[in-house]
């Protein structure tokens, strides 16, 4: 089988991989974030060392990027990292980087677009051409696939960002984004709960207040998403989403919310193919990489 | 040139029209929308009186068409309106109806649809492959065009129904959609706005205050829509927008919601050419049935 680099770049560690185009690694090395230069100084000897002679090349390499990055192939800025607040990785040309110094084609997109793609493939969205891909924990981010594809638009989607109902007499928090206060992320992020709460959502007990009204936050973007992409299928996961217990509460906010409306997605039960977990885990954001390698090399997956 | 059976179907009249693929009309009729039988058997006669032999023959057939509507090719109900409220025409076999009589492919998309892909062709998304097409009039309606072509999914985008946060304070109306109360289109179509100031938009002066109330809730509904499909582009159109002042106050209520997020998006003179009225008016129906008609027959616009 060829070998194929896979990034996933995040912002507190880069996990580089080589692996097949059926998904086993056979190499692994986690990097801190630190200045561009040693970080991605660092993946690109990892891979120079891994990339060999004949079969034992690279084919191709792919990065799943924290962002906001620059998508537009066309653009005087494609593959960059862009206006991210990390200090040093402001317009971080990180494709030219490792196109130049290892020489093979570099997919590149958004760490949560890399994730769908992967659960496209490997997970939870296999054989589906339309859904969404959520991912609930410091931030909140979501990726859409249409026709396969994920979609980039004339930058990417920022789905946390968006605006939904904030009843503040039930839920006084002003919420924490430093954009939009109250927006979805701003409400509902891992911070946004913990601020509220004094402790991190991963350590409430079942019974604990926080997830009603985690779910009801997040069944009203669920509303909004299904509205607006009318996705198959919705993966909703991060740190926040681990609690199992979630999700019926999810399912059963959103078709209270829907109420009838969408007749593909009427009832709770409906919903039980709709909102559903991610399959691949923690493992979504290296196997995107691998995905955007194959489509880089020509790989159709 | 040749020839293309054009229909706009909506739930008051039937447009019924023939044209060649650069959109000059040749003939058109208007059809009441009564009976499924009456109003169908009406179209199909206009267009079996206007299918000639060889040049004359009409190539193909397109219907924009009022929904819901069952969009999956695959689908034993492809093609019908499915669960509309309007008396008599649910699970009306449309597609079927007039492949069957006419014997020419016939395209099929929702109406927002394609006034969104006849937008792309000839109006304001021209060249533009990801923008989305907002309708405000007795509905809200929304469609969008990822890489091109119009999104589906499931079903179809139902941008109306997405929920937005409402001041109640300061609106204490409770909003009339009649399935979540307060949506974007509970609280902004054109009866809705009627409903809280006793007179149709359309009739209000410059200074009427409804103006302020629509323009806020239609930027909360423009930056979910740009947080989700991240699109180059979003026309507004339909009765409602037809007050040219809404446009600035749109885009510097949707500026000052952004806050500086969305790098391409950050103010509302960068939002002058995200933020436009379409350039088809009422004629994006009928162009839509024409560009639906145009691909049925493998025309590529």
């Amino acid at each position: 089988m060829a070998r194929y680099g896979c990034v996933e770049a995040g912002g507190t560690k880069f996990i580089c991989a080589v692996a097949d185009e059926a998904g086993n690694i056979e190499a692994e090395v986690r990097i801190p974030t630190t200045t561009p230069e040693e970080t991605l100084g660092q993946a690109l000897r990892f891979f120079q060392t891994q990339h060999g002679l004949g079969d034992a090349a690279l084919r191709s390499l792919g990065v799943a990027c924290f962002g906001p990055v620059d998508l537009q192939t066309e653009s005087p800025t494609y593959g960059m990292i862009t206006a991210t607040p990390k200090a040093g990785w402001r317009m971080t040309p990180v494709v030219r980087f490792l196109q130049e110094g290892l020489g093979v084609p570099v997919g590149f997109d958004t760490d949560v677009n890399g994730a769908a793609l992967a659960e496209g493939v490997w997970g939870a969205g296999k054989g589906l051409q339309d859904f969404v891909y959520v991912t609930i924990g410091t931030g909140i981010g979501g990726g859409a696939v249409v026709g396969g594809r994920a979609v980039h638009g004339a930058m990417h989607p920022e789905m946390g960002h968006m605006r939904i109902p904030h009843d503040r007499e039930r839920d006084p928090f002003a919420g924490i984004c430093p954009f939009h206060g109250d927006c979805w992320e701003g409400l509902c992020s891992g911070p946004a709960l913990r601020a509220r709460f004094g402790e991190a959502a991963e350590n409430w007990p079942e019974d604990h207040p926080g997830w009603d009204l985690a779910a009801e936050y997040t069944a009203l973007a669920v509303q909004n998403i299904l509205c607006t992409l009318s996705p198959q299928r919705i993966l909703l996961g991060g740190g926040v989403m681990q609690q199992a217990r979630l999700f019926p509460m999810l399912r059963q906010k959103t078709a209270s919310l829907l109420n009838g409306y969408l007749s593909a997605a009427a009832t709770a039960v409906d919903l039980e193919t709709v909102i559903m977990p991610p399959a691949l885990g923690s493992r979504a954001g290296i196997l995107g990489g691998l995905v955007l390698a194959l489509r880089a090399a020509g790989v159709e997956v």
